[in-house]
């Protein structure tokens, strides 16, 4: 018996607007458990839950697993080196490893595309795409939905630009699925040689100069420069990068809205954002950790609903 | 006062069969606890416990974290950089330290053989072998043992085969100690570069060809390949290898009966073991790795026994 | 509202000779708790707290992490790699982004001397420093002191002399203010090269050699060698080293009193100090250890004070 989501959240390409919905709307009364001086509810006591990171990430994963122990989970790390030569063999060994130790859930980020659903399909465990490859972040996207929902009150019809590499983001990927199913218009913004080719079929506008962007959007989601990206010849460089693409002050201030600004960090201060701007009155990068908890425990949360007794659990802990 | 094992666990060689059938006979309800929607026992609640491991390893890390968390202790992971010049130093000096915090137990994997034992005889927690040098790796014995006796009802009388690196293996000598205590026919097969020269000494009937082994064993332990012994020249290469030892689906139909295949992982598929026998009909590979939760609650379980207040906490438990 | 210590823990510098006697006074019952079976009490529960390491450090981090679970507070390692070009802002956005998530407390340790003070003012969770550069590591400064006043019943008068690399020591700098507030009268021994300049204006007497230290001192304080100090010049060589200012037992017996050792470990036995020494009657390094945990669950206590539902539960824990 699966829960609202199904068995796995693994994207949100997948995800109904009502599925998406729901995840938001749970994620409200989780972000006041945080607030409490005793931040910690019952609702998965004696579940036992594996954050199995292929790739370093120290935000995401502290964030998970705040997430995890407010709800009373165990939680065990594991840190996979990438170096394996045989990664998909090590996957799946690992994962049926995993399994036979009776966990309930597995947190896995992977860099390679598709990672999170090759392992869904192998254990009976939920699995939570924390990231895979270049496809999809579904937890990030679903922390900006929540962040813009809660400053612009709805989705619908409102206009979001994401600016910078969305070639290689899956960070965008999830935003774009979820904005278009809430009904907001997106929009895209970035060097043409980090834009998808296909990036019309996707139903999205693309701005070739962030002025652009700021004079047509009600909020800007400003991707993290991988500074690799150089190196390896897709911009000139990062001083160049800035004077173009950057967002800045100046530029914002010719923006006839408050536009609002998100950034999934961790951030180049002075290459895709000046200071001033994530620091300023604009910027709700804050908030969107901070949502970043409520909603990772929204969807653990929805994802136990399927097991019975946890769903029960749940009911006790009050959330 | 020590508990039914004594202080520690560091070897099967040490235990009587009587102690060894305890520690299985406890796994067993320990096991039903792994399935359930809250997989938590107040047994050890406010333990300590330090999982101390001087050589990486996932997977027997993460199998006694959550039999500790399972229990209810609290556990802190310390994972040493092996590179100390003077290890002996170091790590008793670790060790007083750990006990000076007032700790309850300490699991250790060591590349020293007696890394365990030496710890032992310093500290008053009650300590677990993880893992020595080539020595023993008990609870991987206990493992094994559970997981055939679960299948074969008895371990007396029957024919259980070792293949592979029995020279390098703690996995081995902790399998044909358990195994002989417990009243079964032992047998090791591999390249005579990877036994033991004194291995007739152990009680054990040697066999050149797997062949010979798969018709005369109910049951087959196969180990992992460490691939540097190819670089060290105890074989010619990993695919001669699997030519002759390598247990295949092919080999294991000349069998006489249904032959039972273990491994401790991680396996090298199509070296030691090929891929459809690592997951086909005859695999207890992952029943392993549960009954290795259950083994390792066992044995934290007992050990702890010594110390009144905590067997008193155990009843309250239930377990 | 803040505690009796204020909202964070930087440094023995900043503290009152009442608010460190608080400290001490408030470690004793707690040293009792992990004397328990059931070494645990109710006071933090649902805190979250971060172990925030940019230097690698076992020992701290391990003491920390069990006075945090000993007080029931959910916590979380984070390791980071230190070496990031714009560490300052690292260390901003990732504090930032922490305080987002809704911790409580950030434990620190950090290579920049003023590191956690900078902190402190930029997040609202209550800091602890646990070692920053060489300004200060006032956990360690207090579990001395705790140690020190235990077996010589006050401080006051006592003569207490540090010896060793004074120079590059937080440790020195933490045990010189605290054992001044405290009415000790302080003594430091070392080579030239690694004493202060300004050591005279510290008010501490200034020993030459050894000899003379343990002629004078109730009890020295024999700091830890970085062997990179050879490398860098500042003394000749180890065996010189051990020569001039170790530690040995045949200089001990020509002390007029029962001096009492301490090191703040990990030791370099033969250099600063002799294992004859550091495992001889005169040692008190292992009650350091246990007080440490003890100091640190009581500065945990004492900082939450300023929490009052924390307080509350602390209360009720009984602690």
């Amino acid at each position: 018996m699966a829960g609202p989501l199904g068995k796995d959240l693994l994207g949100l390409a997948s995800l109904s607007a009502e599925q998406i919905t729901l995840v938001l709307d749970t994620a409200v009364p989780f972000r006041e458990i945080s607030e409490r001086a005793i931040k910690k509810v019952p609702t998965l006591r004696g579940a036992t839950i594996v954050n199995l990171f292929f790739e370093a990430s120290t935000r995401t994963r502290i964030s998970f697993e705040f997430a995890e122990k407010r709800l009373s989970a165990d939680t065990v790390n594991v840190a996979v080196a990438g170096s394996s030569v045989s990664k998909g063999e090590t996957l799946v060994d690992t994962a049926r490893n995993l399994e036979a130790m009776k966990i309930d859930m597995v947190v896995i980020r992977h860099g390679a595309s598709g990672a999170a659903k090759f392992l869904a399909e192998r254990i009976e465990s939920n699995v939570i795409n924390a990231g895979d490859g270049t496809n999809e972040h579904p937890t990030q996207g679903l922390l900006d939905l929540l962040t813009l929902r809660s400053r612009l009150g709805t989705l619908a019809g409102q206009r979001i630009c994401i600016v910078g590499d969305v070639l290689h983001s899956r960070v965008a990927r999830s935003n774009i699925w979820g904005l278009k199913k809430l009904g907001a218009e997106v929009a895209v913004c970035g060097p043409r040689s980090l834009l998808p080719n296909a990036i019309g079929e996707m139903g999205v506008t693309v701005f070739d100069r962030v002025e652009q962007a700021i004079e047509w959007a009600d909020a800007l989601n400003v991707l993290r420069l991988q500074l690799e990206r150089m190196q390896a010849g897709y911009i000139p460089s990062l001083r160049e990068y800035n004077r173009v693409f950057g967002v800045t002050r100046a530029r914002l201030e010719r923006s006839p809205r408050d536009l609002i600004i998100l950034h999934p960090g961790p951030m180049n201060r002075g290459v895709e954002i000046d200071s001033d701007v994530a620091d300023g009155p604009h910027s709700v990068i804050l908030e969107q950790v901070t949502n970043g908890v409520a909603v990772r425990m929204a969807v653990l949360y929805l994802l136990a609903g399927g097991r019975p007794e946890l769903a029960e659990a749940a009911k006790r802990g009050g959330a």
